[in-house]
């Protein structure tokens, strides 16, 4: 098969070749899927292909979805790749309002990483998946060659089921709903960006990977119609937010000043150059739901440890729809675009 | 984390750190799972942890299979990574009996990979979805830093329902039982090989990549009490007749006559110094069927194009249980070891 003839109509930016802010879950990562996989994949692949599926089999609704993890470095302040491989599938699904079952692991070591460090991830994987209620029920390990991986890479790919009467998907989000965020940003980026060679800076930030499953079924036991539910990791909340908000087509207000950001989050995207709004999360959701029902889901939320934080940062307007825009502390607005690629590169 | 004060309970005969040989399928891969993965996953992971799964959820009986696809070169005669993709996961589903409905998708691109290569294996890859009647439902992009991957690793998951009655797994094969082979063995392996850097021989030899949950389906058909399916992959025929053998504690007796090896993989191995009973098969299966019933399959599986060269090629013993043992061409017996590592590495 020759490949050469294959003609890319992917809008080619700069180079046609893969860069890594195709990785970046920004605009890059939406062309290559909506200009490139689609096309290429054809009547196969549903229209969507998003991070996770709801479809029934046999009268029971089942949610899917699967994650490969590339962090770098492996082990970071706060977590590990392990930690992560469950904690992104794991909440892939809850935001799709499924409860998690079971789990796939596929692990492509490189050849020459210590069996000990594997070891190391694997309990690390094993424990999150046992914190999170999910079972390990399958697995593949492949080898490849010295200098053509990066230690250890992870594939997860998880299911769950989904109750009657739930909907939670990112086209419900309405004019007149709050934008709900669990609780502190851009935790997880720093953590592993301050551990990142040649970008160590000391700070004491420690990744807030988290299953949030228990959080989400907290939410959903209030009884409340949730519309949307997305967890925030690459592009961070800006890059979450665009999604919704064209998907959904409706306008995204946000308060600046509402933003729960750290200080030693601010202070180390200061120094890095980056916008916490698009620094990557591993245990935050993003929540759309009626105004109305907003104090009874903050107070869901906030009695869990993992949502204490659960604060309003927006809501949904009938202005600018398909866009994020936010009212600065100077009493300005300024658009909160779709990040291009990513600010920094393997970051789950 | 401190991953060095792990204790790794590997047998670790020549290294403490990860070989080729642990992802060849053989003695080295089971070790790494049930020396490794399963102590240290813990009571997250069920006991098996085999290539694929079966469960109910909801009251519905799903298989669940994931494999990580590196084969290198991603292009070779008869296939792509994408076909192997697609193919490799839908038989791991369908050798439990499973009808494969639904699929994930996950790449981890190599930064400088040119667009027009990843098209051609999406391409390839949907074309073989299509092909098998399975909906790529979700998915995942990452990308990697420039020698930190190799071209194309592809990801993919599956589900399967298991229609009732059907209980199809390496632990029911009986003293009694006929082992049959659907075609010519040996040739995905050679194929690979014979276009691989260093290794090119000229041969005409093109992969037998293909789906066969068709073939199951017609075998199911025949209403006979199939025992055991398996799709001989990594570690060739040996590998999976040996992992027969000892999960239902039976002998195997093969008849090396018997065996369907083309002259040219014959020929090819003799060059390479390869024995065809280890090399990779990516479209063929073996069955273990009683012996009543055995030609009431063949006819079945003769009847399609896929499995029109299925054969009996031995049958299960009470001597030498958890062995393989072939018959030779001239009259002696040779034990058919599980091989340790692989022969060639990166075959899928």
């Amino acid at each position: 098969m020759d490949l050469s003839a294959w003609v890319c109509p992917l809008p080619l930016r700069d180079s046609p070749n893969i860069v890594m802010g195709h990785g970046g879950g920004g605009a890059m990562s939406a062309e290559l899927i909506e200009h490139l996989f689609l096309p290429s994949f054809g009547s196969a692949a549903d229209a969507e292909l998003g991070d996770s599926a709801v479809f029934d089999i046999g009268g029971v609704r089942l949610a899917f979805s699967t994650d490969s993890y590339v962090v770098k470095p492996m082990v970071f302040p706060g977590g590990t790749i392990g930690d992560l491989a469950v904690n992104g599938t794991v909440n892939d699904l809850a935001m799709a309002g499924a409860q998690p079952l079971v789990m796939s692991t596929a692990f492509i070591l490189e050849e020459g990483t210590a069996l000990t460090d594997i070891a190391g991830i694997a309990k690390a994987l094993g424990r999150a998946a046992h914190v999170a209620g999910v079972r390990l029920v399958t697995g593949d390990t492949k080898v490849v060659d010295a200098g053509h991986g990066d230690g250890v890479f992870i594939n997860t790919a998880g299911i769950g089921i989904v109750a009657d009467g739930v909907d939670i998907n990112p086209t419900r989000a309405q004019v007149g709903d709050v934008v709900i965020v669990s609780g502190d940003i851009g935790v997880h980026g720093v953590a592993v960006m301050s551990c990142r060679e040649g970008l160590e800076f000391g700070t004491e930030v420690r990744s807030d990977c988290a299953s949030l499953n228990g959080v989400v079924a907290d939410m959903i036991a209030t009884g409340v119609d949730i519309h949307v539910l997305r967890d925030p990791t690459r592009g961070g909340v800006a890059a979450t937010l665009n999604e919704i908000a064209r998907a959904s087509n409706i306008g995204v207000a946000l308060v600046e000043r509402d933003l729960p950001i750290p200080a030693d989050v601010r202070d180390a995207c200061g120094l890095l150059g980056l916008d916490p709004l698009y620094v990557a999360n591993e245990g935050k959701l993003i929540a759309f739901v009626p105004r109305e029902d907003s104090d009874r889901i903050l107070e869901a939320m906030r009695g869990n440890p993992l949502s204490a934080g659960a604060a309003v940062i927006g809501e949904c307007v009938a202005e600018h729809r398909g866009m994020v825009v936010a009212r600065t502390a100077l009493g300005g607005n300024r658009v909160v675009d779709l990040p291009a690629g990513e600010q920094l590169p393997r970051i789950c």
